[in-house]
């Protein structure tokens, strides 16, 4: 449950107070080298940037280590394991009875029948660290193949209010993926990046292509025709048709709603029933861009690496 | 890689033009009641209205038969199977050579190497026949739990010339599951139906909650806080938090894209690179609505009834 | 659960006093040419022979029907539907309610908590013609590699009481694997033959290469060592060593039981924990020899197939 | 691939001559209390004896770090990371290109494009110490539900050459096990045992009851019949009917291998196709008992928690 992917797969660990993140990257193919600066440096990405306006100031020094799987910097075959440590992992207990609006900690103590540590859960967005290494390796295999992911912010939600947080609009884009990606049926490559981006936390909506405006459009106008020589006239689709890649760009959007955590004292409960008030601290980000944008790239990633190794066995 | 879903699992085969569609079940409880009657229902949701404005005038009589797993109508732990006769099963050989625009037949040739008969792949809507009947079954597993699935129609685009199609937006609701289900990370309640979605034919979009309106929101008014009583006071997550149920309806929006299939000539190409017009039928839909509707349903239904199972094991 | 295999995947259904078996073969590269011909004699091996002296006489014509996934006996990439009718689908009734020795019928009940039809079960060796037609396009595809695949009885255990049952000793042989097919640690080739061959009816013991005589060998003379153009002096590994083939012939035994239906009353017990004898009738096999071999064969077959789609993902 | 397990899931990673070993268990319902004692003592019995006579006098202080997955002893339901240190990691180059007797670096060099460190790779029995702490917390599970697992010596082959090694023949017993556990057709209990032994280093056969005897047996004298209360007379199936566990105790035999590497020395070969001459070196066990037990046990108890999860969907 805690694995994404089928042949490519990510399996990940860790709690945010605990003394580490990590995980298991399994079945990347033999013989790819792995870029360890790149890694990082997609790490330092997700971190935050110290001074920005709407990212928190915590100090957050996110150092990779591979353990296994990795030969003189190419990877063998076996799987890939990576650690990153906590620096900081003081547990707020203070804080620890209030069901936080908006929070994990309610629908986990339903889940798991008792109090988790609230920021301990794998609901954390400390959890995306694992992910962005995962997709870091990913993409190594991707350049291999001459695909490239990118994402950038399309709008930040105005924010009117001090200590307010604001949702956000991402665009994803995946360059150079070959026509013919994407299991017909249930597992095309829409569903499977539908699912990939539903996964980060926070997120509440996907669509690709034309998406929401596609349910308000005519087919004549609508449809991606072709030209002799195979070429598309028009992307309405965003590169997936069929749940199969066209050889087009790969384009979708990604809704993110407010980081529920805000330094406005908000009325709400503790455990047993209690009305309190909550206000969150000053380490927390504004939005989760731009620090998200580096995960839904990663997630990207690690879909297409899936699926392209799947493809492997589409024909005889 | 045809098979949905990890405990409840439907696995379904079918070409349009072959003798018949049908799938299997496995993975449902020992002891269930199948009212033959409501699976037969559900299909004749998803056949045409001989006459309404938006369908097909196609007759499609589908009658269900199971083959397996049930004994004297009730399942009895081994797989329960499936069949649903063609009862018109004649390839249009005509049109076989033409790329219809943004159609399945370029990518399908693109993925397979080879010429697909057009309508016989696995991506025509002819498919989820299969996807209805699952989705019956999970139904009947989600009544003994008290859990409703219902979708309708929140809008169609306005077709203004003859011969057009149109997309259309569907809402979806999940009545009645319980807080907890949903696995925390890579398969959270809202991932999985958002890849459930994307899987349907023709569907762009998804979102939950207030979906694509958190990106504009602000953390303050959108959190959705509780009563002392634990019930909340708004629902703007949509039900799901960190992937999980926590005891709200669950609403969800679905974007489809008009049908490619116009009845208006359109240029685009044949397989040698010629430019050819092409121009569909008088046997097809509007719009996906509303045949879409009982297999929105069945997705949701197939999705929730998996995640009831695999939330056995979440405790002692 | 009712699956097979990992990319190259055989589910299936059926009740023996059903209407039909059948099977969904699910990963099939497109453009494997499918011999129904071929398909078809492979069933014909498992049909019992007339007059022979170890089979039932019972008439069991198994004429298989692919429904999907074949186009001009070409396969197209989509899932492979197979059904086989059931001719002589009556129930005995009469023994119904008695826990025959060593059946299957005490622990269903266990398990689903009902009373199943006694050879209506999965656990019938009925099921198996599903696994020989599954095997069958396995073999297909496996012959486009230069695999083969054989089993031969070793020997039957003398049965010295008139209408007794008897074990038998099978010898299975991978012919023409070349070097690299499993994967290491919980997936080796070893691994995946050793489930295959117990999840046929009736098996209780695996062995590969020297098998339980390695227990009683000394290092020095049980190594295969090889000569410097690479090829292996002896073979006593059978052909995987750390669960990956190393180019030599794959060579496995399988011990079956006596078939548990014997023409003998025994006394045993009803449901209701009377005390009953029971006796069966004419139509059991002797032994599952012959009509066994062809369901070593597919089950090995499909383990192939499955590691060599697999490990076109182990290199760059 | 380097996953073992539906439900209750372990992935493992290391390389012997890696910083560390290590795992994720996936699955782990919430709220096990988790005996850290008890796990390091089954990583105790796994350890070498010094000065015992069959195994190594390496030193291997192998102590288990739970790093996520549990809060004040209990599981939460998050996965359950654990790391182990390699203290003792020093490659030895001057062996890299022999090809070790009936080693993995031939087969792994066929498999993945190049040349293993030959202790480094996946199939090293230092692999072995992430099942045992994988099998450690499955035993805390079985032993809720009132089972337990134990295997002992039966025999070692009798050495008659100084540094020479021997195979083994182990037997393996699953106490207290429920009728009902197991998943008829491909998923039996006594498929899913046969492949967990198969999967550890060395393992050559498996037999489960009477095994390979019951080749030589009649149907008569074979069956397990049941008195009036159910209980059964005889156990020749060894627990395990149509691959369903009947309430008895699961008893089974895994039979081993020599350990390839000899203090005697062997002509061989190297990379380059020359004969070279090799000689283990002192630090290597004679035989896998009595190290391989905790080993046995853990494989069976994997396979145990996880059959017990998968039961609680059988039953509506």
């Amino acid at each position: 449950m805690n694995s994404f992917g089928q042949l490519f797969r990510l399996t990940d660990f860790g709690d945010t107070h605990g003394p580490s993140m990590g995980g298991i990257i399994d079945g990347c193919p033999a013989g790819l080298a792995i870029d360890m600066a790149f890694v990082q440096s997609e790490l330092d990405r997700r971190a935050p940037v110290s001074g920005g306006p709407l990212v928190t100031d915590r100090l957050e020094e996110d150092r990779v280590d591979f353990v296994s799987g990795i030969y003189e910097g190419v990877s063998t075959g076996a799987p890939i394991a990576f650690i990153i440590s906590n620096r900081d992992g003081r547990p707020n207990l203070e804080t620890n009875n209030i069901l936080k609006p908006s929070h994990a900690s309610f629908v986990l103590r339903e889940k798991y029948g008792h109090h988790c540590n609230e920021q301990g859960g794998r609901s954390s967005a400390r959890q995306t660290v694992n992910r962005v290494v995962g997709g870091a390796v990913a993409k190594l295999l991707l350049a291999t193949c001459g695909i490239r992911i990118e994402a950038h912010t399309l709008s930040v939600a105005q924010i009117s209010r001090e200590g307010d947080t604001g949702g956000a609009l991402v665009q994803g884009c995946i360059h150079g993926a070959p026509a013919g990606l994407g299991e017909p049926s249930y597992h095309g490559f829409d569903a499977r990046l539908a699912a990939a981006m539903l996964s980060i936390p926070a997120c509440k909506g996907f669509e690709i292509g034309e998406g929401f405006r596609a349910a308000d459009s005519c087919g004549y106008e609508y449809n991606d025709r072709q030209y002799p020589d195979f070429s598309f006239r028009t992307n309405h689709d965003g590169g997936v048709q069929a749940g199969i890649s066209n050889g087009q760009d790969i384009t979708f959007r990604v809704a993110f709603k407010p980081i529920p955590t805000v330094r406005i004292p908000q009325e709400t409960i503790d455990y047993e029933g209690n009305v309190v008030s909550y206000c969150g601290n000053a380490r927390n980000d504004v939005s989760v861009v731009p620090r998200v944008l580096p995960v839904v790239e990663a997630m990207a990633a690690l879909v297409t690496a899936d699926l392209i190794l799947l493809n492997r066995s589409s024909r005889l």
